[in-house]
């Protein structure tokens, strides 16, 4: 149970320098619900990151993170644009459309990544009341299918998006991920390429649990998220544990370590069972999607649990084997290993 | 900052072991979402303390508890019956309202304790579409103001309820002070005195962050609550740290030591400033309300901050003072002290 | 059956001038949805009664437009203050929780009127995240107890709402007996007294159905109300029937005159009974509330029936007699007859 | 302006019958909200086409009928699967997304009807609290684009969805003119076709307004649905003057002839122009969707506005022409007349 797979990032627990200073930050009596010097050290670190005029905001899971920070700047008649294999669409039960109103709008896409292409499908029957109205892009970076937007693909959706009276909204539950993988700071795929809001992930890169929604200028979006976030069940009581956690991962360089590692190990799992398996997607994040036999699926998982992405064809899936901070070179060749014993029986 | 004050439970930190459970269970990759034997273990603790047959789900914090748990069995034309003081009216942001739609009905009590009495004034109108329909009655317990309901009490209301068709949901962000003060097992105040859906508070009681929603037969409730949690945004990726918090409080005896050091604290601060303040309510849990002149009372917070509960007459306040797990006797006999010299003053 | 009553002016059917402008409507095809002559006509008629600059919008009924009218131009997280008798608080089922998010916060008051005063007892915790923060003041003009406020009683209630940032609502389902009560302009008791939204009744007062949603500048409100109502489910497909009637009631003096007879026949049947019941509210507009012995209800409703509003004491019921645009002086006395009958025998 | 057009079947106004059933209704008082003698005779006319033990409900629109009826049979966390040129989807604002809390999932079909090999896409994650559940299939009839299920393509996806745990929800805002296409009663391709929750429309089919929200047995559904009317803020408070038209439609062959008239209207309309335009989609109600040239429209408008439905390639659109009950032959044949002398030029 306690052997590192390659079922999800969240599988893995919690890194020690992490956890070292959420026992740092266990000492006494500090206000609740933010008002701590360690939830002010995590808003510094986001700041000199992100530039001093952003508005960062603390809860407890993308979901969240997701579903509030549209709800904060979308009415409710409003349509969101997205990948139709956007976690938002797919992954979060219905949470938008049940706390934002919002109706989502999907587009199926290469690899999880967007186009102004695909958004302009749905740019019309703007101004008519019977149409719920696009207010948002939605992209989410690294994508769910492991593949990485550009700078520039960024900025285009960005541009469109601002010209047509939309906001652009990012999933970042792997943006560090997405920055690693690219060798730019965090501010370069994402404020500066033109994001308005962005839900910071932290659990999948090594937090015990935290999320970050961040508002841009020069919009300056959402002054009163406290009250949304409050009402969206999402402000923690003892907020300075997840303050520590950002503070520990913001500070130095241990948001683009945990990353960098997992990026490298999936590149590596990749390499390893390329001329075993066909890989399905390019491999630009954390996460190898490979086509393999359906019956052997059962074989392939006596490793580690993994998920069945997508069936093809009755005989063959997609499936998704994910790597993490803690993921090792040892690990991953163990893997290939076994996947090649079980792949090369067949 | 790091002084022990008396301003919340909420202010305090992490309980050593719970610390060193969720250091524990950092151990190697876990399924995620809640399929891990440190949450199996959890949900094994709570039934071994409230019976097999309860369904138990863990979210992040109280307002979630209190929402969700109303969401899942409340049509969104219903209403809950609850005190004027009750956290889900005041403090919530209108959470309930917004989430489960339904609308609060409240009734003004002396101490924060509902009665039948008081719940009969909003029992009419029933089968009149043009009124929301009583659908629960919410008690908290041990209340905002610091007083405890006997189980004779809930089982009169709990009665009431069942007899007319309602549930009684307890708000039991407190729910181990309050069974520590009446020396009961968690059970007999819960489960055994009628209650049907009952949010089990943790992080007030020495946890990092974690509650739970427990839903009581005969009345098979919520079999679809794991649905309502992921839509209402509250399903942790990495809850065995959330499971690992509530063993280490449940499978021994930490819950009741936690919670009885508080009120023993509270009950010894009551006991020093009986002479010098007037108290508000009777002392029963770990919170104590007393009366003080308004202007003293940002003397009184050098020692540290709490909160202004309410303004009696301009001249005089009622504050609140709330001790913790972690509260000495120290602290109270060092505030208490400093309690009589600026009031002696005075 | 088709005798009139006094139950409610809902139970009235429709006047004769307003069957006619239906019926003179239906003539050939127009545009559906409100881009029809009918409706342009009827705006029309709203802006020579309100000033040019408004915003006026079709709804089919009061609860939709008090609802839709306050989603519009309140956050979620909100609070509308508002008397504890207010139709949107006992009487719409929720409807405002639902649909808004929002919380409303309830005043004991005399008569069924708000003040600054009562307004005042929830002007606290502003800005507090916990808290549902006060948005709007919501009055009832006439009342639900059938008295009337001052164009200086809004005014207060304006001013101060203003002061604090918040709006000034008014259920204006009996909008015209209030005018015709204080033999006042529309305008005069809502915009010109500081209104910001108006739920302006139509089917009360003689139509088949419809009601108007207005927002007065210079609080340019709800540019986007069009997308609310049509999400709000209010869109009308043959709006050219919603907008013929108002063209007929509001064009001439039909408004007035439905209004002032039925405000009358309440005057005339208070004077009628004043020696035989108690009368428990200033008859004011078109509504008598009346203490009456429970046990004779039954036998006073062998006239017609009638609601009881509320139990006094186990012994005596205040009841409501309402008189609608079509009650008549014969009616009226009537009526009192067979009150006088029953009530003298007891 | 009065010219009638072939816009909408929504342009046309109310049949004479119609009209003269609210003006015979229009005799003094009777009780609001539904408890009169016009409103139980019109769920009388409903239980004699449908079967005694229905629960049928007015309302006023069909946005409300789909977004009320489907909120009455799901939970928030659901999903609704329809066709992706649905009404719900397209044409409702997100109404459904916003009060019933549900996502849609749409598929791509060929003339607005769904079938089992559609539905199957979406039935997977069952059980997997990530994914809203598939909890209804919703079907238009007749469809959006003018095409007509017969009962056995319902019966299949009624059959489907019962085996799967899914109710059958059908928009028949046109379902009168579904039934005069088949020639079968109303019965034959709702309730017996396996449906559990029909819209039943009136408005487009001669009536002021008006629709009604039926449920079948043996599913006893939506009990409380009276309750979810009143907060989703459709109860019509002089409802005789809803139930007095549905009376006057249903007594007799109104409904039929009405729709009848219509369908042959379109059919005559096809006839006329099959030479000199594409027709778009099998004809098989009221509706006829022809393939023109984008420059012509505005020529071809000059008859009377109609709708362009989509764009084809930038040169070519497909544009809508609907009869409606009062179209006439010689309607269509000038209309038909117009258009080809406008193409015919080209």
């Amino acid at each position: 149970m306690t052997r590192r797979g390659f079922a999800s990032d969240n599988n893995a627990g919690i890194h020690p320098e992490i956890l070292q200073a959420i026992a740092a930050a266990n000492q006494g009596h500090v206000l609740a619900y933010g008002d701590d010097p360690y939830t002010q050290r995590a808003v510094d670190a986001f700041k000199r990151h992100f530039g001093d005029d952003i508005a960062v905001y603390f809860v407890f899971n993308g979901t969240a993170a997701n579903t509030l920070g549209l709800a904060a700047v979308m009415r409710s008649y409003q349509a969101v644009i997205c990948a139709s294999t956007a976690h938002i669409h797919c992954d979060e039960c219905g949470a938008p459309e049940k706390f934002a109103g919002v109706k989502l709008l999907t587009c199926m896409t290469p690899h999880g990544k967007l186009s102004v292409e695909h958004v302009r499908q749905h740019m019309h029957g703007l101004g008519d009341e019977h149409r719920a109205q696009p207010g948002a892009i939605s992209i989410t970076q690294s994508t769910e299918l492991g593949t990485v937007y550009t700078p520039d693909e960024i900025r285009a959706l960005a541009d469109y998006a601002h010209a047509h009276g939309l906001l652009l909204h990012m999933d970042g539950a792997r943006i560090c991920n997405a920055a690693a993988a690219l060798d730019l700071p965090l501010r370069a795929l994402t404020r500066d390429a033109g994001v308005d809001v962005l839900s910071f992930g932290g659990t999948k890169n090594g937090l015990l649990g935290g999320e970050a929604v961040i508002f841009f200028p020069p919009r300056a979006l959402a002054a009163d998220f406290k009250f949304i976030r409050k009402q969206g069940m999402q402000l923690a009581s003892k907020m300075r544990f997840i303050g520590a956690q950002f503070e520990a991962l913001l500070c130095g360089d241990l948001w683009q370590r945990n990353a960098a590692n997992a990026n490298a190990m999936a590149r590596r799992l990749a390499d390893r069972v390329r001329g075993i398996v066909e890989i399905a997607y390019p491999v630009q994040a954390n996460a190898v999607f490979a086509i393999v036999p359906k019956r052997r699926i059962a074989d392939l998982r006596a490793y580690s649990f993994f998920y069945e992405w997508a069936d093809l064809d009755g005989e063959r899936a997609i499936v998704r084997w994910m790597c993490a901070w803690d993921t090792t070179a040892e690990d991953v060749d163990g893997f290939a290993a076994h996947i090649a014993e079980v792949l090369r029986e067949a």
